[in-house]
């Protein structure tokens, strides 16, 4: 890459100092969600700080390596890493107290989708002038950390099944796209990118909105397996 | 990369019109077969589109990661979010009729193996200048949708155990590389490669034809939890 | 990449001649490991084969695409390669002999995890100067290749839940950098690096050394099954 837009970049990226604050909420979100599905798992020390950093930087590794922005920020910005150690430490030390913030969870959880998002679609957008790519890979950077974390603990990765999540992602990173593309840019467009995934999200967590699932004649006749999961998803809520 | 090799690429590719046709067909007959899979798992509306376009998209992604193709051409390229979109569409509106198309779906998808693995062989040798790493990507490059998907549903990947599929791939990529590295390419030489996957993937199907198996006296004496036990204390690490 | 790195870094390389021979010891225990792994799940010979790869290469692939090492030297190499098949080939006609061979395999995966470390984080620091990036991306060099075969084989990695393992290479990796930042390195780092792994490994595997596992109350009570339902219901995303 040139220096010019190296520092083009660079330059994009200070002028948000108080973005920067909200990505690092985001992404202590992001982690402390990991570090309890790890815990729960009962994976040992080293497997809670494995996943609890995948949940938290899979999703900008993944894009970061799709755009050629290597080494990937979540490797190379020891910021990320700090805020999983933590994270994944306050797990272990206050479980009981970490297990009862769910709403609070929940809520910095939608903070850091819209963040991530958005965040994610200007940066790939910077990279490849390419608004396709960008929205695409908005998404990525958005849920790629829980699908990672959803693979490593050998399940169906819950944004496939469960809930408006990653639609909502879809949602910020367009609208983003979609206001730089047609030049409608401003101070204001990531806020109002962000705004939109997170209402989205918020809402859809207070109504119970989900997404259609198809019925097939099929899958009655189907074995125990199909079951579990059609349980697990009703016990959800 | 430099302007001079990006204009080789381009020139290169836009000389097969018909090729890019019918790699679309092969992109539309994966789409199709993920969308299937991705519906019987009763995945939601978005976990449909997103299986569907990671089968269709996800192995020419990781090969252009590999080679530094960035960004990857499954996500630059509308074409490929078109058509995986549209197969989604079929699949979810006419969702019988896509059933009864097993044959139909077979044939294309053995066509559309052939397509990627000598495509994405050619690319590969065209960025690298390795036959090694384009046999080896070629193949990646028709089959990696395939795995991803069977990650993603989190099930052992079919072709691992399963069928003459990859291996038809990796006969495709390697006559393509054999004829080009020696020197004996012409226009005939993708069409020949293309058809000699084809067609032993076809034969395969039509005979039967399969993989050896091993069979190991260890797992047949013991119960599946046990054996896994074994495993586990077995394997390095 | 400049030509004047190219040189540095093949110069670097080429120094390294016993380094290369224990490189590939290394390679070939753990594509023992997979390959072992691979035919008691029955997988067909294909299969075999790719896990057996996976486990040789997948960590140093998945670390060059992060840097930009691009092809990845696991795909242009074709001694990598070699020594995968080789390994497959063994296992699979000597599978009795090879199941013997445990104690053996155990040791020189140790060696082979110790030298993936630290030879992992000295490319990583070479191609980014990151020392951060180097010590994460030298422990992903030393598990990745286990990681991916389990989640190829749709289990929980086993790193994330039993034994000293990705903490030995974790060692190794910092040992390497720690010598190298403070500018103490010298003829004997790497293998000062590579030793403490493999001791810190052999003697977790001699004296049964495990990282802590954090009992919680709400999975003793619960069934297996309720508990995954409660996690779903749990986590955020």
């Amino acid at each position: 890459m040139s220096l010019a837009l190296g520092a083009h970049v660079g330059a994009h990226m200070n002028a948000h100092t108080a973005y920067t604050v909200l990505d690092l909420i985001g992404t202590f979100a992001f982690a402390i969600s990991g570090a309890v599905a790890a815990r729960q798992r009962r994976l040992d020390l080293f497997g809670i700080v494995v996943v609890t950093f995948m949940v938290a930087c899979g999703g900008g590794i993944v894009r970061d390596v799709c755009i050629g922005a290597i080494p990937p920020a979540g490797l190379s910005n020891w910021a990320y890493l700090a805020v999983s150690l933590l994270a994944a430490a306050l797990t272990i030390a206050a479980y009981p107290q970490v297990r009862r913030l769910r709403h609070p969870v929940l809520f910095f959880d939608a903070i850091g989708l819209g963040l991530f998002a958005v965040a994610g679609a200007q940066k790939t957008w910077i990279w490849t002038n390419s608004a396709e790519t960008a929205i695409v890979l908005g998404m990525v950077s958005a849920v790629g950390g829980g699908v990672l974390r959803d693979i490593l603990l050998s399940r169906v990765p819950a944004i496939l099944e469960r809930e408006i999540y990653a639609s909502a992602a879809l949602l910020g990173a367009s609208v983003q796209m979609g206001l730089t593309y047609f030049d409608w840019s401003s101070f204001w467009t990531p806020w109002v990118a962000t705004a939109a995934c997170v209402a989205l999200r918020l809402a859809a967590l207070y109504y119970g909105w989900r997404l259609p699932v198809f019925q097939t004649r099929d899958l009655v006749k189907k074995p125990p397996r199909k079951a579990a999961a059609d349980e697990a998803s009703q016990d959800a809520h």
